[in-house]
């Protein structure tokens, strides 16, 4: 039925180095747990680069990261996400002729996405200099129904010989990062972190454990072959790989088929939680021994290595378990449970354009690449290049809540609370990380982390960019509101609102009457460390209001007491955060009629933009922060954003002002800003330009406009795009009051429609230029706000 | 006569290993060519912590310092001055013993400066544990008369007891630097730069000759050795290393004496220029192939080894004809013109207080220290901690243009205008920096530097203290109301002055009529990266003036084409100078009437500095920086730096109220600070406030009150403290229409006296508290201001 949108194609695949990189990412697989990028089996000819990587989301080790003039509080060590094993490389001789595709003739070649069928997939018809003709497709599943389990199924068909196949097959544990000292957005030094552990022989499947560095994990990987027909399967163990030798005849139009197995089971997420616990403090002993004193390092390690020996077996036994679970069940099968957790997934956050199926396609990709990321437990989150690449080093930033929260909240809340989860499970460290940044109470979430510690080497556009805090407050008030899940309020929600808000009350202070916000960071990275930017208070302000609106919701259900006792909240403090909201200081520009980005933003000197010519973007590679700083020029939404987030602080005309103001002086060379434009320009009814907007961010990884694919998707980007239509085009706003649409459509298309959760019901929107119906699919009756008219959906509402 | 308060002694000497590293400081000898720590000849017991360090001023290798991560134009490598040799090590040995302090007895020990004679010296009687009693006086001279040179005269009396004297006397080539990784002050990674190069016997004199890494500079220390009476000396070379083996017979009651001279020669100074450019040129080429190809490193290695003979024959010449020099006078002669320099100096900078003994050797130290520190040619200039340690690593900063240069101004012009030349000479190197800092006209000098590009790490507090333009262009300006050389002026002075003034008005931006100067840093370093610092925006008004100034005075001695066709300035330029400073923005408080210290410092919190316990100071160590930024809290003095240097800008009750105020919130934490609430305090008629911030400054070194003596002394402080006196009791000022003394005592002091050079003229100046008298001791006749009031100054004057 929606197939066509489904399946991403490319035919005549570009052997350019280039290209080959991007397509790494844009056909990696991934399900939350592991991601793996696309490299070409055979790999690439000598010289050509790669980031041949295979990751565990939340699994890091630590890196150093010196900074040039040691000051206090300056971060100097980071996490950082590992390049794990690679078990990808498949050679392939037929007739004793290595297949590959810089050599003899491609006669045809496609690679595609299939996105119903969770299955990337890889057919070539291929020449070999001897003339012998072979059809490859290799097909390959991250799979969603068994999370530690990668599958490359192989098939190769004679078309017109018969003779002998051989297969090399290799299990790499010796593998490095990459990294590209030139580009600030990716890591600068290329590492191995991981030692070799234990390399073990099983039936034939081999299995390798290898061990951080720094943090005190360790990881297993297991590879297992089956081969379609009878042949040779020969595996052995050299240093820390190992290698499958596997033979067998074809004949003429023979299909025969090899499949891997890759299990990967980590330390993190071990099941004996007491001896983690265990490993935890003998590390601890182990580090402070270190620093006492250099001598006892001899020690130290021998420590370490009980405590490696002690991860080993538990790793060894998990990946050993999971080979076993995987092989009870044939590839059909595990194809089978793929489609039918998908079908699923397409059903919960159905979307469909009508009269455009190239921006379907886009979008639908972009849901994919959502579901492929993101974590599917507390130990870890949604990076902002999710599981597909090395840029950013997997770190979890304020993407998740603002821009991909929004999707999961009306497509699967589960996943949300799982987002909200992680972020209470790091709430210790937020609060560590405001004492190192002088403040005596509340805590502070890192700019960017995979732990939970700050791993920002660049405060003034890392950890000064404290809105991070509202952030996650707003993305637990937009859970509540979407679900009215009190009960996770009273766990997990409430203690990390009032922490925030504690925050905001010993970061501000009073002056003249109002409650400010100096030296802090925006979501313009641009414009760093300054006072009162505008998103930064009103965002503080949310979030102060919402923990004394949680206080008393709270306190009316009886369940206020657990936490208030844990964190020795007292009543004076609720009237303190009330005080503040009230009395926050919004600049507003009575000449401009505008809010200012911040208290000296119009000050300063405008960015010609214009006469700036098109190689000096992004200005950030071209341009001294303190340069950028000094004008008028935004890398993206701020002001804008806050437009939409709180668009109930200012009146109409405001946000209408502010837009044109600072649509001219934005680059967008964030992947966070042109989504945002299109939905503040829905909302203002400029729906052309929207949709201008719409399309750049629907295009942006598949395109590569921002020309950094190949180190990963734009998972923000992702969710912003699918907001753009939902929060844009159809104007969703989740309030207190209930929910609220103001549709509007492009005149490029004919309708679209999709469904959403609410509260306890299912509700299927469709829009065309005529008019828009409202369905209950399921659920109780709902109140619906259409542009501000009140109505009551109890079957089907057609405006 | 000043005898007493010219010398500086320590009896009883602690050997408490931090005592002795304030101490190595404390004695150092230097005369702003080399300079050499005062380490024991014997070295410290094992596990002692010690800076073991002979330093040329200028001579650097280029040391990487990464940045956390990588941003558009953030420095990434810096100068690092360089430890040469270790030429100071000699161990004695009496009847078979080895001496050292921490072995038999010290039976009495001193340790003085001399700074009429130029010479450091210990003496020590100590007990062996055998019994004999020997009486050791070591004097150490770094040469002003031969700037090369650095003497040891080891003197050793057997006071009950005849037998052998072994002396065992190194030269070493394999030296490194100092460093601690925990302090923001010092270099944190502690590195071998020297690479060995040729190693020289000739008649027992050893020659090492040393490569820099990545400077492409060379030096030679050359070492020879003198013996009072007949002995055998045996010199033989030990990897880069010499050593001397000594050995002689004494006599009870005799007197033996060894003499060692070691002498310096280095390429940066090199004669031969057109070879330093032919090396120059090489080393450009090596460096970009480098950049090409790796594989041609190689290559490029012969060309370095070829560049480096060239070097390596130069200097190796250079130390013999140095050390043939040397040795062609008798030590006593070098002493007498050590003296006879001396002599000279006390008598330019003469200054006396009577009836304060103590703080007049103080202030005399202080002195002492800024002659040993500056730089006495065009290739350096003044480090922050002159040539006493690795504090800062040899860095020249803005210290001094405003704080240092003031004093020479009135001793000795002659080395201001070296200062200046210094500055003009790098003027290329401010241009680059300019441009990477996204200006497109004008130069930016470097925050700090040896050969005049940015060494700042941490750009907020470092490259982005703008004020640094402005305060070379004051320096330029009070060089010439000093002395009035148009010619300095025509030739250096104006170019830089026209370049600074264009990077102003590339800085700044016109805003609601007034022009503006945002995101810079002023003197305080715990406020970074705000807009309209007062003291920066004062500062650049002053050089937009002055540069408007020295057109039309050039213009008027038909001097101006020079310079103006050089750098291609237009009239209308000028007019654009005038404008800027006409409208500049200074910022005024009219509730506090005060200067604010920039746009938004009194919006912020006052930092609660009666409730900080003592061990959080210097807040620096104890606090992160974006902590410091959100609070009224300064370092230093800003504002109130303001009001001394362009008093004129505000009425008395302003700089009152600012001072008032500031001094509540300024923790001195900088050792540029009480100098300058000295002077103000003086100016305000609050003497007794002013002595007090006077001693804190004069015991700053001695006392080592800031405790990081131990890594150099405070050069500007020194010379701040000297202003203290000068500008701010006896309250000079050179201003265009004459000098002007506004005098005032406090009453600890009886009278105060000094001299000081004003145009033609030699001024003697005596204050008590009866009045004041002015004489001219040479030279013209002079207007003479005090109190504002006017005077005719012919021969004396007492007022």
């Amino acid at each position: 039925m929606r197939s066509k949108q489904l399946v991403y194609k490319v035919d005549n695949l570009s052997i350019d180095n280039n290209d080959l990189m991007v397509n790494e990412t844009v056909f990696h697989n991934a399900n939350g747990y592991i991601g793996i990028r696309s490299n070409f089996e055979e790999g690439y000819p000598e010289g050509y680069d790669t980031i041949r990587g295979s990751y565990i989301n939340g699994f890091y080790d630590i890196a150093e990261m010196k900074q040039a003039e040691k000051l206090y509080g300056l971060v100097e060590d980071k996490q950082t996400m590992l390049n794990i094993a690679d078990t990808q490389s498949i050679f392939l001789k037929i007739n004793g002729i290595r297949f590959n595709m810089f050599e003899g003739t491609v006669l045809s070649s496609e690679r595609w996405l299939d996105m119903e069928q969770g299955i990337t997939g890889r057919s070539i018809v291929w020449r070999a200099p001897n003339g012998n003709e072979v059809e490859i497709v290799i097909k390959r599943m991250t799979s969603f129904y068994q999370l530690s389990l990668f599958t490359i199924e192989y098939a190769v068909k004679a078309l017109n010989f018969s003779g002998t196949l051989e297969f090399e097959s290799l299990h790499i544990g010796e593998v490095s990062n990459y990294s590209n000292s030139n580009d600030p957005r990716i890591a600068r030094d290329s590492a191995r972190y991981l030692m070799a552990g234990r390399a073990f022989l099983e039936e034939e499947a081999s299995y390798l454990v290898s061990h951080t560095v720094r943090s005190g994990l360790s990881v297993c990987t297991g590879v297992k072959h089956l081969l379609s027909k009878p042949g040779s399967l020969k595996t052995k163990i050299e240093g820390h790989s190992a290698k499958a030798a596997i033979q067998t005849s074809i004949e003429e139009k023979e299909t025969v088929t090899l499949t891997k197995y890759t299990v990967f089971s980590d330390s993190l997420r071990k099941k004996d939680y007491s001896l983690r616990k265990k490993d935890y403090s003998l590390r601890k002993k182990d580090y402070s021994l270190r620093k006492k004193d250099y001598s006892l390092r001899k020690k130290d390690y021998s420590l370490r290595e009980k405590d490696d020996s002690l991860r080993e077996k538990d790793c060894l036994k998990g990946a050993m378990e999971e080979m076993e679970k995987a092989l009870k069940l044939s590839l059909p099968t595990l194809y089978h449970y793929q489609k039918e957790y998908l079908k699923e997934y397409w059903d919960r956050c159905f979307l469909e354009i009508e009269g455009d199926d190239d921006l379907t396609a886009a979008v639908n990709y972009n849901m994919y690449q959502l579901i492929q990321s993101v974590g599917k437990d507390e130990y870890c989150n949604i990076a902002a290049k999710g599981l597909s690449g090395e840029g950013y080093e997997g770190h979890y930033f304020w993407d998740t809540e603002m821009y991909i929260q929004p999707f999961f909240n009306l497509t699967e809340p589960e996943i949300t609370k799982n987002l909200i989860s992680f972020r209470y499970r790091t709430l210790e460290k937020a609060r560590e990380n405001a004492r190192i940044l002088g403040h005596k109470k509340g805590a502070l979430y890192p700019w960017r982390t995979i732990m939970g510690t700050e791993c920002s080497g660049y405060y003034p556009s890392g950890s000064a960019g404290y809105h991070i805090n509202g952030d996650i407050a707003h993305a637990v008030t937009a859970y509540y509101l979407s679900t009215k899940d009190i009960e996770f309020i009273a766990e997990k929600g409430a203690e990390i609102l009032f922490e925030t808000a504690r925050l905001w009350m010993d970061v501000g202070n009073y002056y003249r009457g109002s409650f400010r916000i100096n030296c802090v960071t925006g979501p313009d990275e641009y414009t760093c460390m300054v006072n009162n930017n505008y998103y930064t208070n009103v965002c503080a302000q949310h979030n102060l209001n919402w923990a004394v609106k949680f206080y008393h919701l709270l306190k009316e259900e009886k369940k206020l007491s657990p936490v208030v006792e844990k964190i020795h909240l007292a009543e004076e403090e609720i009237k303190e955060f009330d005080q503040a909201a009230k009395c926050m200081y919004l600049p507003y520009d009575e000449k401009l009629k505008i809010n200012p980005q911040d208290d000296s933003f119009l000050q300063k000197k405008v960015w010609d933009l214009e006469h700036t010519p098109k190689e000096e973007f992004p200005l950030l590679l071209h341009y001294h922060p303190l340069h950028l700083y000094r004008y008028q020029v935004c890398k993206q939404a701020d002001t804008v954003l806050a437009h939409f987030i709180f668009e109930d602080a200012q009146s109409l005309e405001t946000i209408r002002n502010s837009f044109d103001y600072y649509e001219k002086i934005t680059t967008h060379d964030s992947s966070l800003s042109t989504c945002i434009f299109s939905i503040v320009a829905s909302k203002l009814g400029l729906t052309e330009k929207a949709y201008e907007y719409f399309g750049d961010s629907a295009k942006l990884d598949l395109f590569n406009t921002h020309k950094n694919t190949k180190d990963g998707i734009h998972t923000a980007n992702m969710g912003g795009n699918y907001m753009a239509i939902v929060y844009g085009f159809a104007g969703l706003r989740i309030k207190e009051d209930g929910i609220h649409f103001a549709p509007s459509i492009p005149k490029q298309w004919r309708e679209y429609r999709f469904k959403i959760n609410y509260e306890d019901s299912q509700l299927f929107v469709e829009i065309n230029s005529m008019g828009s119906k409202f369905s209950l699919l399921k659920g109780s009756p709902k109140k619906v706000f259409i542009r501000g008219k009140r109505y009551e959906l109890k079957d089907t509402l057609v405006v």
